[in-house]
């Protein structure tokens, strides 16, 4: 096992896995541009760094829980990560990002002399603290080999999806084509329901028990039959995860068309002033205007 | 209890309900235009009628298991059947039609002083054998009220979707919409995984155990993986059951952009030459040319 783990981006995915290594009795170490997020980590057992650079300079291994492939970059080869890093160490980037972008990312770490794991997740803070976090993982093998002591503490369900750095990012996101297109088909269908005057709670027993259903279906029909306020993702995520679907697809040279058709119908729905609403939401994009 | 249950249409699924009433000790009467599956109804205990009319006639429920809207007007209007059926007696319309043709041929039997349930059905031959069936009906409350200890003998989920026929093929067609997308998108998740070099065996474990789960990726997605050769649904079923789902929205003025997209890839795979193949094999619209 790692001697010494460092995080950047202690959000609530980051601070759930850090403090679950705690509990572990690992050395945990941890930055974020967020000083309360820092305190937060000291406050749990863990160690706050002043920077990026000086948790990169203590680590073993580097894990990345930034926003996106921007912040990755910037963490690294901006903030001074990567050159802080100690030689042969490993980076592990767990954000959600486009494929090709991390084999850009994995190959200039490799060039610097340090190693490189693709390993984004889903499940989100339910799976970390439940420990059935899904890690969709690529890297070299001996790289692999070395972190999965580490990544099957922090999730059960690991995959090695490859030897090559983007194969984990390119399960992640194919896992957000289908979640995305679920979504806004089950509203797609649930509004069509409505429309025709059948009871939109009757719609969504009876689908739900078809073979027309999905877990989407099942968790986010609710929220769209009740006019729910709660969110628990926001129609902005689906904007950004079904942008890096169809960076993908043109990498790939393959169409897209279900995703695409989605992806306008949550930047229609961000468009009508629900960005920050729970993803469920889209079913706005279908319903009569109540001007 | 119905006296005489009369069928129009005896393939694998108006056979497999026509079995199951004889089995109940109920009087079944079937026609059908292939002479050998009125034979068969005939070895299985039902009687054999010459034609839809004569079938109509001897029936205190008349229940239509045709293909399409078109050939119950055939039989209803055209054959003779509606004449023949005493009046005030019921015709059960199962055949998956779009609402608004349900609705004119609901008021046409109506107005002839005949009784009227639309009963579109899901689940198939299995769930006829099995008794789980489930029925979408719409009729007024004591026509519905009538048939139902009838139609629960079919199929144990039975709804009452309303008391305006069309509405039974209004949740029928929703139920179509889900399932036809989510057969297209579980193609257009898998064959970008196996573009991207993922095996999509393990892509498939991943997806079908996580927030990307559909009970069709779950069941098709094993025969897009394999080639298979099986045909269990044929791709010209969607082409012609998303084009009621189309018209639905046409009506109701409603687009349905996924719906849309995934009939251009039905119809696509149809124009490939694989219309009769199963509807797995969508998924050749995404993959390479072999030429």
């Amino acid at each position: 096992m790692a001697g010494t783990v460092s995080f950047v981006g202690l959000g609530a995915m980051g601070f759930a896995m850090a403090k679950r290594l705690v509990e572990q009795q690992i050395r945990v170490v941890g930055f974020d541009i967020n000083p309360a997020a820092v305190e937060r980590l000291s406050a749990s057992g863990g160690h706050g760094a002043a920077s990026a650079a000086a948790a990169a300079n203590e680590a073993d291994v580097l894990i990345l829980l930034v926003v996106n492939a921007e912040q990755a970059e910037q963490v690294l080869f901006h903030d001074g990560a990567l050159e802080a890093l100690g030689a042969g160490k490993t980076v592990v980037l767990m954000a959600t990002c486009a494929p090709a972008r991390v084999a850009q990312i994995a190959a200039r770490v490799e060039a610097a002399g340090r190693r490189f794991v693709d390993a984004p997740v889903s499940g989100g803070v339910p799976g970390i603290e439940a420990g059935t976090l899904t890690i969709m993982a690529a890297a070299a093998q001996e790289v692999f080999d070395d972190v999965k002591p580490l990544l099957a503490e922090i999730g059960s369900n690991l995959y090695h999806m490859g030897t090559t750095p983007g194969q984990g990012s390119a399960m992640k996101t194919v896992n957000q084509l289908l979640a995305g297109v679920h979504i806004a088909v089950a509203a797609e269908g649930l509004a069509l329901a409505e429309r025709a005057g059948i009871d939109p709670a009757l719609a969504l027993e009876i689908l739900g028990g078809s073979a027309a259903s999905s877990w989407m279906l099942k968790n986010r029909g609710p929220r769209m039959v009740a006019d729910s306020d709660d969110v628990l993702s926001a129609v902005d995520i689906f904007v950004k995860d079904l942008s890096l679907v169809l960076e993908m697809g043109k990498s790939e040279k393959m169409g897209l068309p279900l995703s695409a058709a989605a992806h306008q119908l949550f930047i229609s729905a961000s468009g009508m002033g629900l960005g920050k609403a729970d993803d469920s939401q889209v079913i706005a994009t279908y319903r009569k205007s109540k001007a």
